[in-house]
């Protein structure tokens, strides 16, 4: 009996080794988030930012022969110094991205790397950290034919994540599974620096001390798997520097352009690395300048990430918008469990979409949440005032004229006292939505209380930082009902599968699943609107909500500028 | 008297010091070929072309307050380091070229620079080598209104040189005094090197070793004050480097954008290229991108030198006429004289024009001397065949197939024993060319004797590299024998002139100044002829002579790839 307490003892040791090193080795401030409430020091997402960018700037990304030795690849490259991490993986070919513990490193393999000759075709010879590998002998490395271990960056299909949520064990192993299949892997968030990293080596080209910053779902903690890659340019430091250091009688500036305003500065950027990123930028295709939107942006495809990527420039509000929903979501293990599943069965059921219209976005649903789990008792999340209480002098932030304060040491907000399970949470989320007075009352994640709306849009969430404004102004009056009536239908499917929930074997969707499911109520009651509405009707709805998303009555509807271009 | 004598002795020796003070000391080239004929090494095109370029990577240019004083400014500079060489110069306001002695200097001094802040406007914040100095205290220094020295970088006015060559006294000497006045000078070249080092810095952002190099008149020896600064993107070192640096089986390239060919990849560069001087470029204005022409290049105007500027890619046969040229031009001091002479009286009489057309190109009269020199007896300038006999194995240089070797040291060329003074070589190639079977005879420098014309253009000088090409294919019949026709009267009025010169008391013209009047004779004749052809027949010829200029039709007409714009 000791033999065997003594085995079991070293048996929970050696389990909680391992999860300490999962934690600690991957090195994934998210990982720490899942499953248990660890209570190891969080990373400010400052902090965070500059590791990443840091980690970047030491890394290449090649192109690879498909039949490659992992083996003598990385003896290959190790000549340039010693390699800190790297993974395969697949897109248009195989790519690989190698971290080398030393930026000279980089520099090391760039010098002995050529430009190819390309025979018939001409090259742009631009000198980049993206590399192509070629085998001089081809024939000598097939006959080994090493399969060789590629991350995925792409999210499971409906069937797959429908098969994995029937096997769990609970509502809140789904909800936890449905996570852990959307978020990004360490992988993912590596290659997406990385693209930012390189974007920027482009830009640095003209503006030495500038800084392309990854902002949005790719460093919320809210991305999915295969979302867009927003990035900025600042250019803010570049201005900072050096300017007491003049002497004497004589004041000493660089001779510039000049231009009638800010927005003619921004647009003449980013026309410029616009032309360099279709021109000279290894991998961008398809780049499009978006210029007389309200955020002047460029959108391109970097195609060997397989990112779609959108260009602005300085957009400090969105990046601390970004980092609200950094605390937010690390402040308690439910909450992107959550969000994930919420904007999952929105996207199910067609409550959002890839395209601009009246559709709710991600970033309104998210705000519902956060409001949500603020309104709790006791609260899950405090509300937006009481972080800016919590603020010291060095968290004070105003930009543009907007108070952007809030405490951004984690470690210093008091978690909370709630201990409802995922799946009540689930349940009482629709249920307290399916019932909201979106009539007369506001969403608000400052105060985390209901407020009366300052103006008469169907849905009013208030931003949190530019708080005269509306982030779900486009939604209109059908697309709230029918979040209104999905969700009341949601809160009845579940309070009914307490009841009846299947047996593990039986194959069956249950829980979220079930309600990821084209909806049985819902699709009947849809189909009578369906025949209530014809097809000329739901054009027109179509057409309202494309006019609706004209650049004039643009607000910010996901935390970012949203962005249309101008016939 | 052994006094008298001793001080006569010292007095020479001084002179002799200040003479040869001045040839070593100006450091300018060219100033070695006026008058006397120094003996002492010549640098190779190659070697001036380095020491230039070194020198430019080491200066700034800065637009001053109008009322500085230079002592203060220079102490000021000269804290980032000494200071080899400077001036100033009067533009669009008060600029100065500071040469630092070191390249770190600029460094220090760009770390002490602030980007300006602008109030209402905006600006784009590039970092270069051309500055803004403001005084913090305008008043402190008005009050010293010191002078200070300006060069300068325009030709003189007719008036001015009419009046110039009247005090002359000999023909020599006014062949020697406009040279003087319109060749380029130190400054003007000075800047002309610093000018294509800034385009060079916009450049090598994209592309680490390009270069930007002058070439055509502003390096050739022949280029007048005020003439456009031809520049090409040499990106042919990028290619090269490091190419046996790989080690086992693998052979890595840099990832980079194929396009369908060379003369894509070149519009693509110049295209993003004109797009960075455009939008950044300080001092950069006019940006005009002609890529569908023959050569594609980018024209602007580089607002602080002054300097119209046309930059190409890859242009390395202009670049070797340019070379040839510089030796001519500095293997007897009589080339240059006659070369500028020549060309101001084809200007004075409108033979030549600044726009295209059917006019004989400057480079077309270049050649015409140089083959009129050729055909001396004895020589005054060797064939090109003969110095390609000389070459070495070094000098060997083939460029796209076309042979463009010949020795490049000047110092082992044998100079020429012929006398002959500049007032009877002018005479002589009025009458010369005066008489010249144009209608039968091709110009050819590489054999130096007359050829038959291999085509039917009126007037056939061959190109001395690309040997199938006619440099004046766009002359027309009527410019041609408009040229003959004055030839003829110039030589007729020299010969006049012998017997009847005026007292240089008179301020008569007399000899060169009385060939750039407008001529008598040739008013006469040319009246006629006006009186022949109406306003509209003058018309359809210069139709004609546009029409004729289109790509196709395109031939190298001065030394350098011409360039036309397509519709």
């Amino acid at each position: 009996v000791v033999y065997k307490i003594f085995i079991y003892l070293i048996k929970i040791c050696f389990e909680f080794y391992i999860c300490v090193c999962v934690c600690v080795c991957a090195g994934n401030v998210f990982v720490s988030f899942i499953g248990s409430e660890d209570r190891t020091p969080k990373k400010k997402f400052s902090e965070v930012q500059k590791e990443r960018r840091e980690q970047a700037q030491r890394t290449v990304l090649i192109h690879c022969p498909n039949k490659i030795s992992e083996k003598k690849f990385l003896k290959y490259l190790s000549q340039h110094g010693p390699i800190s991490h790297h993974f395969f993986y697949e897109s248009f070919g195989l790519y690989a991205v190698v971290e080398f513990c030393q930026k000279e490193s980089v520099t090391s393999l760039q010098n002995v790397t050529r430009t190819p000759s390309m025979g018939t075709e001409a090259a742009i010879p631009f000198k980049s950290r993206f590399f192509n590998l070629k085998l001089k002998n081809p024939s000598s490395q097939t006959s080994e034919k090493s399969s060789i271990p590629c991350s995925n960056h792409s999210p499971p299909s409906s069937k797959k994540l429908s098969e994995l949520l029937c096997y769990a064990e609970s509502v809140d192993d789904q909800l936890n599974t449905l996570l852990k299949e959307f978020q990004l892997t360490e992988e993912d968030i590596k290659l997406r620096y990385l693209t930012c990293s390189l974007i920027e080596d482009l830009a640095a080209a003209y503006f030495q001390d500038c800084t392309v910053r990854p902002f949005g779902s790719s460093v919320n903690s809210f991305g999915k798997l295969g979302c867009d890659l927003d990035m900025f340019l600042d250019l803010d430091e570049i201005g900072k520097l050096n300017t007491s250091k003049t002497s004497g009688n004589f004041l000493m500036e660089f001779q510039v352009k000049n231009v009638p305003s800010e927005r003619i500065a921004t647009q003449k950027i980013l026309s410029v690395i616009g032309e360099c990123l279709d021109h000279f930028g290894p991998g961008c295709v398809g780049v499009q300048k978006i210029l007389n939107a309200r955020c002047p942006l460029v959108r391109f495809s970097h195609q060997a990430s397989g990112f779609q990527c959108d260009l602005t420039t300085n957009n400090r509000i969105a990046l601390k918008s970004s980092e609200l929903l950094y605390m937010y979501g690390a402040l308690d293990s439910r909450v992107r469990a959550l969000v994930f599943s919420i904007r999952c069965w929105a996207r199910a059921h067609s409550l959002t979409s890839s395209i601009p219209g009246s559709w709710i976005t991600n970033f309104s649903l998210t705000m519902m949440v956060i409001f949500f789990l603020q309104r709790r008792s006791p609260p899950i999340l405090p509300t937006l005032d009481y972080l800016k209480t919590l603020a010291d002098a060095e968290d004070k932030c105003i930009i543009e004229g907007h108070n952007c304060t809030f405490i951004r040491d984690l470690n210093r907000i008091k978690p909370s006292g709630n201990t409802e399970t995922l799946e009540s949470l689930l349940k009482e989320f629709f249920e307290y939505f399916g019932n909201f007075a979106f009539n007369k009352n506001s969403i608000n994640i400052r105060q985390g209380r209901e407020q009366n709306k300052p103006e008469c849009s169907p849905l009013h969430i208030q931003n949190p930082f530019e708080t005269s404004l509306n982030i779900s102004k486009n939604v209109n009056q059908s697309q709230l009902q029918k979040f209104v009536d999905l969700a009341r239908e949601s809160a009845w499917i579940l309070s009914q599968e307490d009841k009846d929930r299947p047996s593990p074997s039986s194959n069956q969707p249950w829980g979220l699943a079930m309600l990821l499911q084209p909806s049985v109520v819902s699709s009947v009651s849809l189909a009578k609107k369906k025949r209530r509405k014809p097809a000329s009707e739901r054009i027109k709805n179509l057409l309202e909500s494309i006019k609706s998303h004209s650049p004039e009555n643009d607000t910010d509807t996901n935390g970012k500028r949203t962005v249309s271009t101008q016939a």
